[in-house]
């Protein structure tokens, strides 16, 4: 059985909670023993994600904001879990992935944080859902994401909620400088 | 330096080239010792895959079919490669991820394949540095992608241009039946 999760709210993030998310990253790099990793700005936020709209309404009665189509430079969208008292302690940042051999999109989790001070109430395991349900409703061929080895209590949890490990498979990765140089070789 | 690709030919995939991908993809299969394991088909490849512009003329000199936008359910792009004698024997289909870290969008590798008749011509690595290209000029964090553990040659080609093994991540996956199972605990 799920946990209780009466009053919580998950929804997509807007604009106006970009300082938020930042917080949750933050928070995040924290955790995985990377606090000075976070790079990331509310200004650069408010540049590369795909946000919801605001839900405002201006005085002439249209909405004030329009969200964010999904776009090569804003690739990603934001959940966030909040709590009843309205407290914002989740969150799930993903993008949209795709299977070639299945020929159907997907979704890839980048990052799950859950604030450590309201872990075990089931929250990590709502956020997973809602991509999930996602997924289904897009009619998408996998949910994938990444853990790191030494988090076994992540990948423990991972596993009770159905997910299996790929370790066939490792991951390359080409940045900064290395991007320019093999530019370069195409001419 | 690079070799010399005189009369090669690199551009987005579209729509009239949908049975080129599918062979492509089938022959990538049978190169992962998988050859059972495509289901794409050129219709599901059609309604999943975002597509360049035909640039084909109608007779009243307005383009037949306008590109796809990337979108959710459209999330990859696919960049075919042609010899000289305007065979195509080289894919990289390849879909938009994101660091949240540094606030921004990269490109995520799904699947390379080069022809093996035609390999030891620079064709693999002219494709990631169309690849890097668009990384640069998107202000791209990463170019990344994942290898079979057991493909060594690939894994010393990729080191050789540039890229890095994220040996500390592991990759988990949830599809098929354990998607509904998941999207079910969110309500």
């Amino acid at each position: 059985m799920a946990p209780s999760h009466e009053g919580v709210v998950v929804r997509h993030a807007r604009r106006e909670d970009v300082h938020t998310i930042l917080q949750l990253i933050q928070e995040l790099a924290d955790y995985e023993n990377e606090p000075n990793a976070v790079e990331a700005t509310p200004e650069s936020l408010l540049n590369t994600l795909s946000f919801a709209p605001s839900g405002l309404v201006s005085p002439d009665n249209t909405t004030q904001s329009t969200g964010d189509p999904i776009s090569p430079t804003r690739p990603a969208r934001c959940l966030l879990l909040f709590t009843p008292s309205g407290e914002a302690v989740g969150m799930a940042l993903y993008f949209y992935n795709y299977s070639t051999w299945r020929a159907r999109a997907g979704i890839y989790l980048e990052d799950l944080f859950v604030r450590e001070t309201v872990r075990g109430k089931g929250y990590g395991q709502r956020l997973l859902g809602e991509l999930a349900k996602e997924c289904v409703a897009m009619d998408a061929g996998r949910l994938e994401w990444s853990v790191l080895k030494w988090n076994t209590p992540s990948i423990e949890f991972y596993e009770r909620v159905g997910a299996k490990a790929l370790t066939e498979w490792q991951t390359m990765r080409v940045e900064r400088e290395g991007l320019e140089e093999l530019a370069k070789k195409a001419g």
